[in-house]
């Protein structure tokens, strides 16, 4: 029994450092730029750090706002566009080394307005989402260098490939989205080469720098691929009603875990040892293998990890059934 | 062009007021006990107070908490179970009223030991969630009052009928929902008969209380009903990128609102005069009707209007495009 209100977002210390052990070996230093996203914790950023990783990826402002005040801004990628540059060139101004993702006209602009001095031109691989066509890419870069902004490179994220199963077909597909990538790279020039995530982390070797998150803290989804990482995040609930079965309604019970604690667009969570039915606001109805109690407290596997702890003020660090330490997931909010 | 760090979190003012005058009119008084957990937020329980209602439904600990620290505790019921009452005592003991759901003997004797004083029996009428069996209430409130509690009386969710399309057989529904728990009534006693939501508020004459909440907001399922209550709740987001098709894949837009400020559960939200494609962490993807520009301001309808206001700090009230006025979600968390 944990000592905590429930529910609460609990990560298992050992799978965590497992994790990032796992993952440095793969992908030593420079070769993972972690994305923070997925903790939105900068405790945990720190420890990968610790693991080499001196950048970071963010998905918002927030997030690089956050890795600045923590001491963690030595080379941060904010690998989305923002038409109002000027908090990040305030970060600049104070030292940070911001790169902020530019795929038009107009996010160049602001980004040269807002003061920030680094970009990269985020290339379109697939996944219709941000980034230019490849054969802008070029073009762009030519006019944020004249614009005074320097251009490390190129990005590109193959997302819509992060949930294929089979290795060997993803594999391929990856290098088919890199192709375009590459070719816009021979136009743009830089260093840098940022694609990737924790789906495609084996077989994207055609970037210079993987920005995988979810390997850290893993979920259901990510759980079906067969990546060499275990599931480290648990939302805690507590039991707070069992129904004995009746002639028309089998039996089941109910943990105070639902949609409010939950990131719910991959779908249902799941339980060890149980089948889940549905979640409410603050229930996830389910039926367990063998009899639970009321007052039992349970852990439930988020089915979509990023919005799950995105729901959570803190995060408490276990070691078996003991919490050892309490981080605040200090990166929410935009 | 509203001035706002996107993404942000809308509410239409002369919807919400309508809303509410809408509701007020048809469950006047006592004869509605708002949700508060639709929208987390005390500005908006007051104005439901001021609108004639001075009991309010809560689903969490938090929510109870922040209402008593608001001065709107006059009469909170806490429509859910919970196995450390200590902190609902600890509201009591300083002035507040906290009607506390128990459909156990343990959820009693921990309603009894948290220095709770008031319970009603929460019986399950259809949906498999909380709720004791129509035929152990009697019982159940023979031994809270044993254990020294008043039993106000009963409630019974019938949540499984929210969404049904058809009003008349949504009627038939509900009044064989609310048998069971009128029989269970005849045998606790007591004032309250608490059920009923946004869905079923006007076929649920059995209850002698609502506890709807999703009507002041709205969202896109609701929207489907016919209900006499309009589309209050957006999510403000910034076009950053606009894909000009390609002979492989058509025009498309992104706007900067994705997953993680928006509730997923009832799938992708939905943006006027344009088809959503997907959701990401910080993204929709959406193809527009007529042209956008990266630059523009979209309003974006979240399927589920709860667990969407969960996810921001704040909302912003507006009248046209002016912002009136900001408002905190301060009734997150548990």
């Amino acid at each position: 029994m944990f000592d905590l209100v429930t529910p609460a977002l609990l990560l298992d210390m050992t799978v965590l450092d497992r994790n990032l052990a796992t993952m440095s070996a793969a992908l030593p230093g420079p070769r993972l730029r972690p994305h923070v996203k997925a903790h939105k914790c900068t405790q945990l950023a720190h420890r990968q750090r610790e693991s080499g990783h001196t950048g970071f990826t963010a998905a918002t402002i927030r997030e690089c706002e956050g890795l600045a005040a923590a001491g963690l801004a030595e080379d941060i990628l904010l690998a989305n566009e923002v038409l109002d540059a000027r908090r990040l060139g305030a970060l600049v101004d104070n030292g940070a080394r911001i790169t902020l993702a530019v795929d038009s006209e107009v996010t160049i602009a602001a980004a040269a307005a807002g003061g920030v001095r680094e970009v990269v031109i985020d290339v379109q691989v697939g996944l219709p989402r941000c980034g230019c066509r490849p054969e802008d890419a070029g073009k762009l870069a030519d006019l944020a260098r004249g614009a005074g902004l320097e251009v490390r490179g190129v990005m590109g994220y193959e997302g819509h490939l992060m949930g294929w199963q089979d290795p060997v077909e993803r594999g391929r597909l990856v290098a088919e989205a890199m192709r375009p990538l590459l070719a816009a790279h021979a136009e743009v020039g830089g260093d840098l080469v940022s694609a990737g995530g924790t789906g495609t982390y084996r077989e994207n070797t055609f970037a210079t720098e993987i920005q995988a998150g979810s390997y850290a803290l893993m979920d259901s989804q990510y759980g079906t691929l067969g990546l060499p990482f275990g599931q480290a995040l648990y939302v805690l609930g507590t039991v707070i009603s069992v129904w004995p079965g009746t002639p028309t309604m089998p039996p089941y019970a109910v943990v105070n875990v639902g949609l409010k604690s939950l990131g719910m667009d991959h779908g249902n969570p799941s339980i060890e040892g149980a089948q889940v039915w549905f979640c409410s606001d603050e229930h996830t109805t389910f039926a367990p293998d063998e009899p639970v109690a009321v007052g039992d407290q349970v852990k439930v596997i988020p089915a979509h990890c990023d919005p799950t702890v995105a729901l959570h003020e803190r995060v408490h660090l276990i070691d078996g059934d003991k919490v050892i330490d309490t981080w605040p997931v200090d990166l929410r909010g935009w």
